[in-house]
């Protein structure tokens, strides 16, 4: 059942999503909301028996599984909202006007319309969330789209169990046929982004596997948006003055952060740039735990046993925590640079490790922070320890809003609220796309691309804009 | 003056440009009007004697150019209003929520800010709108970004000439050095992409040249957006109904659009499927000027005259007006086939000539409109010439929607209004970007992407995602 899908098996299901997309698409918008809505209670009502399955695959527990499956579900009923509602089709309508400055403007009417079937290769460290029915399908989906996701090898149980929930919950709502599939394999993925059937392709993991998809998606003769979240490292600026007045609760909230989940989160703090005037260090061993944390699987484990001892071998790099290999994983492990060797070799010091690993960075002039700022890559989120009336604050912030999706003041980045405003992204190798967020509403955007309709007749254009306004969304008229 | 600019001037240039971005990102959005104002007002001041250097290089004649500069003086002015209103911005506010279904909501306030230095490839046949101060640069600029153009061959003289108005007009303003710049050559061209310190490409051009393009800037390191409008032939379906209630007036007016500025518009119809019982063809002998058209320069001539013998001499495809070759250019030409023959072999017969030629495609049953809507690769625009009780209009326009960014009913492709509705793109090999468009106010989107911040003082915020609202933009609460 989770055998490697034949090239034979994807092209039929990729035909199916070709022919499911006409019905889809041309759907309103709205009446995919009901989709949406019994994929979530179906997953609602089979959570005792998906929880148990992904606990035995990724040794997540019980606790974050079932926070993991509410979560899901709400992302699907969140768009389901989001096509009732009808705002994310960015209708405008440009009336006739013989006397536009630059020549007599005719009717134009523009609204976003969905791509084409979309693949969507799942994640490692969230079975749910960013698995087979995760914000990646219920936004594709509700945009219009069908999907046919790559299941990861590290939950293939939990895979096929969750897509026949979801293929049930389609079939019980009359959706088109092939609007939903499943693959497997590595070679059933790779053949899957390059096939023309495909118009857009979705993914959360590894920058390695998401620049290999990246590159085969755009070499194609058709090039098609692949939407890739990567890696990030997520440093966290804790300025003097916070430093000072705070250390000591900043440290244990540190520690809480990067080692939640067992450090695997693509939001896990894996840089902490401390002044080292605060003598910050000694506080560490008391306070980073010694429990093992199981990791999701062997290869993680072992890929991140080996991350951590080329970084702690680094040149300029000493352990303030050393972690051991007990079952049913690692314990933590903490390590130390100054901002200086940071800056001398930000290539080899600011890189992702996925794990209960992390980075202190000791900087003697607050003004580095600053300069590792403008030295840093691209990331899902920058933090900022800080107080009120730090006069670097301003420029701190600004330097960061340059190369982070998300900025924080005094919060940690693990915990990605699902919300209209979030902005999970940022510019590579965060993402591959640095305009499009994986979480949050806006996430449809990824799967939509403008059509301007120009004089055509009411009855023709699409009902989201006609003058009537039979669906009743927002109209932005000019 | 127009040499090609060497790699160490190009180094300079760019560094410039990154200095220019700190300042220039971080001025509010409506103060970065005054520079576009100011950069219109300049090229009105300056029209003479540019549209004189143009009309030398390019042979566009004096009507058309002192209109295309007024079109690139409006398009300027139009995104100073933008950046002045700051709806752009999309400032999004989720205040924070205990009650939020997944957890406690922190306060997330969302907003749009600048990708950084942008390199702008100017186009052959928009000597003004498409080129040194056209569009790219407008939404560039507009959106935060210092620009770095690459001129094009074709009108060196005129880029100059451009760039120097622009860089007075900027000085008088007071705007950062660097922040704009132009360079030379193929070379500077394909290095300014492939350098670090630019953040997007935009270019309008050949299928050719930006696909070269769009690899390099996906192949770097950190690969870049790179929105590149490439080709299109606009393939214009005729039902049968209109051909018969209106065929002698869609025969004139297709020939006045594909004939129109010799055929040199991107927009130009390059396909008519027409019912063979029409008898259409006859007309053509009449209305098809034969005066010679000019064309932009003698590397388009020559690939023009290739093209057409090409697409002449292809297998089913028959004369039926003969273009000569006269000075200042080409008379143009009309080549015809049938729908099987085009469905047979799309690939063929498909494809954009760029110049004063097209063809006419004669089919037996209307069903076959929609074979070839299915058929045919991504689009700028598709028309419809139809009748408003024509039965199979629906599906066509549907059809045609999922291929073309603009779809038109009884008008004609050729004139791209500027307006906030407008859509100038569409699925490859369109653009490169398919969610964006090159002409109209949502281009400024293209050089943009989110920032989330997440529990930050008000006095940390951009003046945008404030309580106080200083801008006054409109703001998006949740």
């Amino acid at each position: 059942m989770t055998d490697a899908t034949p090239p034979e098996a994807l092209a039929l299901k990729l035909d199916a999503a070709t022919a499911a997309f006409e019905q889809w698409s041309w759907l309103q918008p709205a009446d995919r909301a009901p989709a949406l809505d019994a994929i979530a209670a179906a997953l609602e009502e089979a959570a005792p028996k998906l929880v148990a399955i992904a606990d035995e695959e990724t040794s997540l527990g019980e606790a974050r599984l079932n926070g993991e499956l509410a979560r899901t579900v709400f992302q699907l009923r969140l768009f389901a909202d989001v096509v009732r509602r009808g705002e994310y089709l960015g209708a405008k309508i440009d009336r006739a006007d013989p006397a536009w400055p630059t020549g007599p403007r005719p009717d134009l009417r523009r609204v976003l319309e969905p791509l084409g079937p979309v693949v969507v290769f799942s994640a490692s460290n969230f079975p749910f969330a960013f698995s087979v029915a995760g914000g990646d399908t219920a936004s594709a989906l509700a945009s219009g789209c069908p999907v046919v996701v790559k299941a990861h090898s590290g939950h293939p149980r939990l895979s096929a169990a969750t897509a026949e929930v979801v293929d049930l919950a389609l079939r019980s709502v009359g959706a088109p046929e092939g609007l939903f599939d499943i693959v497997y394999g590595t070679e059933a993925g790779r053949a899957a982004i390059v096939d023309h059937r495909v118009k857009a392709g979705a993914f959360t993991g590894s920058i390695e596997a998401g620049r290999t998809l990246f590159d085969l998606a755009g070499s194609r003769p058709e090039p098609i948006p692949f939407f890739g979240e990567l890696g990030s490292v997520n440093p966290v600026f804790v300025t003097e003055a916070a430093a000072e007045r705070r250390g000591s609760a900043i440290v244990s909230e540190f520690v809480g952060s990067f080692t939640l989940g067992s450090g695997q989160f693509c939001t896990k703090p894996g840089i902490l740039l401390v002044p080292a005037a605060a003598e910050l260090l000694d506080q560490f061993p008391g306070t980073v735990p010694d429990a093992p944390l199981a990791l999701l699987n062997d290869r993680i484990r072992t890929s991140y046993a080996s991350a951590v001892r080329e970084l702690g071998e680094t040149a300029g790099v000493r352990v303030v925590v050393q972690g051991g290999d007990a079952l049913p994983g690692p314990t933590p492990t903490l390590l130390c640079t100054t901002s200086a060797e940071l800056l001398a070799s930000p290539e080899t010091l600011v890189r992702e490790v996925f794990g209960p690993a992390s980075l202190v960075v000791e900087y003697t002039h607050e003004s580095e922070l600053l300069e590792v700022a403008r030295a840093i890559d691209g990331q899902l989120t920058a933090t900022v320890q800080g107080e009120d009336d730090d006069t670097i604050a301003p420029e701190l912030i600004r330097l960061l809003a340059a190369k982070a999706g998300r900025v924080l003041w005094n919060q940690w980045p693990t915990g990605v609220s699902v919300t209209p405003a979030q902005q999970h992204g940022g510019p590579y190798p965060a993402t591959t796309a640095p305009a499009t967020t994986s979480v949050g509403t806006e996430a449809i955007g990824r799967f939509l691309r403008p059509v301007a309709y120009q004089n055509v007749p009411q009855h023709l254009l699409p009902p989201a804009l006609r003058d009537t306004n039979p669906l009743g969304v927002p109209q932005h008229a000019s």
